[in-house]
């Protein structure tokens, strides 16, 4: 398998068994060592490099709450949590730029930050009861103070898939991606299917193509706001389209050839890839190298 | 691949382009073959095939709403959602009977609709400021009536696994399980980190085992209350284990022998395998035919 995929490879050890100890979070909190990660609403800042900037716990803005990320090379890492801040829901300019430049273990990091904080920013409530939450479990939960109902982050899974026929495969554009740009299908698995029922149920409402023997790929986290998107590989019965116009401006079937070229940012491709750091553009490299 | 799940194989057309459709929802809500679950709180009723029962919209209580499932053989398939009843966290004797006679595609109908009325019926307030939502989208999403935020049902991912050392496997217990059961280890993949990555971080947390080269077996729905169960093999780089006190009983190395025997359901059998329908089940099966 070994495909590289973008926002994987942080070295942050988690230490879930901590969570649980408020005497462990007192003494990360009061480890001189101890780093916050430097945001600007929910936007990274980096260095030349393109690594994360970090602070120390003295920068902690008065309205907000430390969330214990994890340990790396045994310092505790802390993300700033304002829990009335509120944010667009579009990226903004300068971090799709920042996503280009970020290493994987980098951007990995950075995923976990933004989609926690993002989650705990839209769940100030509880959705059983309607009354206040508050955190705990170091940062990875909230609590009802009405209920006692716990509430814990949210991932969504999303199956991205190229349907496969006679050597070709379907890539597609929404009406609102860059001019030019083509990348897999996707969608939410749903209650009550498997990741390879999903697939198929997706391909098939999106482009009108049935499909069988769906085999996975590879998977990467997405913070925009919290999926865990699961890139996969579909036989498709036959290659008559039916695009889904509410879903999809445009879509078609592509040569191994010119995948290749599109992924080289040769100008003359047929299409424009989607960037390195979105699993698409994996899954697309793992296609033409006849995985 | 080809691995045989529970809780998979539903004829169901989820009809996705007629949620936002009133007048298609009118229409299948008068349609004179709509059939509606029949349900005893959360537990389903079952026939003499272990098919499910259904009646007629007729029988819809007052105080419920119809949730649309779908289309079974252009038949439209309702759920019944009574917002305000409250269930048992754990599942009842009876259920755990009824799974273990309902073919997988019976079973994968009754997931989605219990995941989705348990969804409903823990998310009748907004997490973002606390007001009641309302239903939309035909059943598939709920609206909240002070600020409009939108609210999908939930996925959760999680990730179970065998870790695998010189042709043993490794299975383990937790304390409220039936006397003699171990499976595999499992856990939820959190925001920020791939499946391959969540399946490492499990098996250290959990057992004190490094592991690398994780490989995807299958997947499965699993509504208690609402999984996404993601199956996988990783190679341990040894087999000391230090295992997690708070999350397992005990834990040990089984050969290929004693997982065929388990999976026969030999009185002898070193240890009792997961039922059928669980898909750890079907990645114990999975490993002793050598993948």
């Amino acid at each position: 398998m070994n495909v590289a995929v973008g926002f994987t490879g942080a070295t942050l050890d988690r230490a879930d068994h901590e969570r649980n100890d408020p005497a462990a979070l007192e003494r990360a909190l009061s480890d001189w060592r101890a780093r916050l990660l430097k945001l600007d609403g929910l936007d990274p800042q980096l260095d030349q490099e393109g690594q994360l900037v970090w602070t120390s716990l003295a920068d902690l803005p008065e309205d907000a709450e430390p969330l214990l990320l994890g340990y790396i090379a045994g310092k505790p890492h802390f993300a700033p949590l304002r829990q009335t801040e509120r944010h667009a829901a579009a990226r903004s300019p300068s971090l799709f730029h920042m996503l280009g430049l970020m290493p994987p273990d980098q951007a990995s990091l950075y995923a976990a930050a933004r989609s926690l904080i993002d989650w705990h920013q839209r769940h100030g409530f509880c959705a059983n009861c309607g009354s206040a939450t508050a955190i705990f479990r170091a940062g990875w939960a909230r609590r009802c103070t009405g209920c006692n109902a716990e509430h814990f982050p949210r991932t969504d899974p999303v199956v991205i898939m190229l349907a496969e026929y006679e050597g070709k495969a379907l890539v597609a554009r929404q009406a609102s991606w860059p001019p030019g740009r083509y990348s897999a299908l996707a969608g939410f698995v749903e209650v009550g299917e498997s990741m390879e029922e999903a697939v198929s149920r997706e391909i098939l409402e999106e482009a009108g193509v049935h499909t069988r023997n769906v085999r996975y790929v590879a998977s990467q986290p997405w913070p925009f706001p919290s999926s865990l998107m699961i890139a996969c590989v579909a036989e498709a019965e036959g290659d008559t389209l039916t695009l889904d116009a509410n879903e999809l401006e445009d879509g078609f079937w592509v040569t191994r050839a010119e995948v290749r070229a599109a992924l080289a940012g040769d100008p003359t491709a047929r299409f424009g890839a989607p960037p390195p750091y979105a699993i698409a553009h994996s899954l697309l490299r793992h296609w033409v190298d006849g995985e």
